[in-house]
């Protein structure tokens, strides 16, 4: 569904964005921003996490808000999975893609799922048994997720020896996706080109995505230099709603909306509506007034006669 | 003064970031940025436009600024001068580079400047000539800017053509150093590409700096590429003060700090200590207060374990 588009951006913020809030997005208003933004054109959105509703009380609702999606035409739905019992409850809802992470930081990795990473990484060949077992067309693409890859809020720099060593182990376990994320916005396109280089030769033509936040204003520059490694890939929240709760001054994802401009600009075909995706900012703010939203094409608007890929007819 | 910088970052708060204000910023409290900035380490300040006071009193103590920045050593003091007459003025008190601005969008330069761009060229012919009519040693750099060339409030997007074209004129005029200018924050990383490198390949080793606006979020993105190009030269704005009063929509150029931080974490010398440059934030909150102050490196802090160039001892 995917194929005619140059870049796919997967909205995370419904789960990397709600995760930290202690108030509760209504199941209504979680649908209502799934559809609206299926509507302007995402092709991909996150839209829950499997962990028990005891440790996280906004997903609660993920049984009911993953069927809401995947009753949306074309739109590939995408669930975080901590673990094994998480990616069966994945399996049984029939989501399309489920993201595993594994964080690079031994510490961040013990903080965020309490256990080694070679725990982590035997707990994912666990899930790739268990998918590979289901009968074809229920078998979700598996993401393989890399995070505090660039940089740990509690261990500082990550050797970039260390990601492609996670990298490799996701990879010979079975994923079918990497995804390399900047949890904390430590990275610059520097060490971004240094990285995705090094594990994009460490496994072969396995694509490998990238999750970037903007805490230190860094994350679109960040873009622009995967898109030069070739990364196709993005993860981004609208109004840069976002976080990690384990990682102490972690704040916002990149904004989806200047993202999507951004590559509109560049020429590079997303398949979104720019206009239609900043009317969806609105369902956020009613939910939640008195959080910052972040965004400078909301804040400006189209620069002046411009034309979107959408009105290009691209 | 600048020889042991990888890339040279030119504050331009004091003229771009306040020239919009009808706040008076006080004399006393301009110098105090220009100290604190220097003594953070940033080579190169923009302190001043020679306009005439009544159209914009908020340089109405242009004098005074200047002779206080000249007296810090290692400073490079840079002003804005927008016909011969402000060149005049620029010369006579010794200021070091002297920053003239051509607008390649035909509206925008009436707008701005009330004349068609031949015109501007023309006068700028004649600044070239003062210039060098003076004695050697007090001749200053002519910096031959070129504003709204990746695009305008007015016209939309501007033909790279047309930015060779001014590019060129300023050039064979005897401008010592090109700037190219998204005055309006219509850059995206592919059309500064483009674009810096049609002006470099028709201008030969004539350097060619760049200044951006944050609008829709892609400046420090727009640097990368032009770092990418082989740009060496930024100007910012501490907290990404700035607009252009005959802009509409020009919000906030890049923001000095983020930039700064941007630079040092590739591993570029910029002379600035990161912690110091951030601090002088201060000046500006107590004396604007209500104004937007941005950045993402004074909210979330360097990260953790962080070595920065001066501490590395680059």
């Amino acid at each position: 569904m995917t194929t005619d588009l140059d870049v796919v951006v997967c909205e995370v913020g419904l789960r990397d964005g709600l995760q930290m809030l202690d108030t509760f997005f209504p199941t209504a208003e979680k649908i209502a921003w799934i559809e609206a933004e299926r509507a302007a054109g995402v092709p991909e959105i996150e839209v829950t996490s499997f962990v028990p509703p005891k440790l996280v009380p906004q997903f609660v609702d993920a049984q009911e808000v993953v069927e809401a999606a995947l009753a949306l035409p074309d739109l590939t739905v995408v669930a975080l999975m901590p673990n094994l019992k998480g990616a069966e409850r994945g399996v049984a809802l029939g989501v399309h893609k489920l993201n595993y992470v594994l964080s690079v930081s031994r510490t961040h990795n013990l903080k965020n799922v309490r256990r080694e990473r070679e725990e982590s990484i035997a707990d994912f060949h666990r899930i790739v048994a268990m998918v590979k077992s289901q009968p074809e067309g229920r078998r979700p693409v598996l993401i393989g997720g890399l995070s505090s890859a660039l940089g740990c809020s509690y261990e500082g720099a990550i050797a970039t020896d260390e990601v492609v060593r996670c990298a490799v182990a996701l990879a010979e376990a079975g994923a079918d996706e990497l995804m390399i994320a900047d949890t904390v916005g430590y990275a610059d396109p520097a060490l971004v080109r240094k990285t995705f280089k090094a594990v994009q030769a460490a496994v072969g033509p396995l694509p490998v995505n990238a999750h970037f936040h903007d805490t230190r204003g860094l994350g679109l520059a960040n873009v622009a230099a995967a898109l030069d490694c070739g990364v196709r890939r993005f993860e981004a929240s609208l109004a840069g709603l976002g976080g990690c709760q384990f990682a102490p001054g972690a704040t916002g994802n990149i904004v989806m909306d200047d993202l999507c401009f951004m590559l509109d600009a560049m020429g590079l075909r997303t398949g979104v509506d720019l206009e239609k995706l900043v009317a969806v900012r609105e369902i956020i703010a009613r939910n939640l007034p008195g959080t910052a939203l972040y965004g400078g094409l909301a804040r400006s608007g189209l620069p002046r006669h411009y034309v979107t890929a959408v009105q290009r007819g691209a």
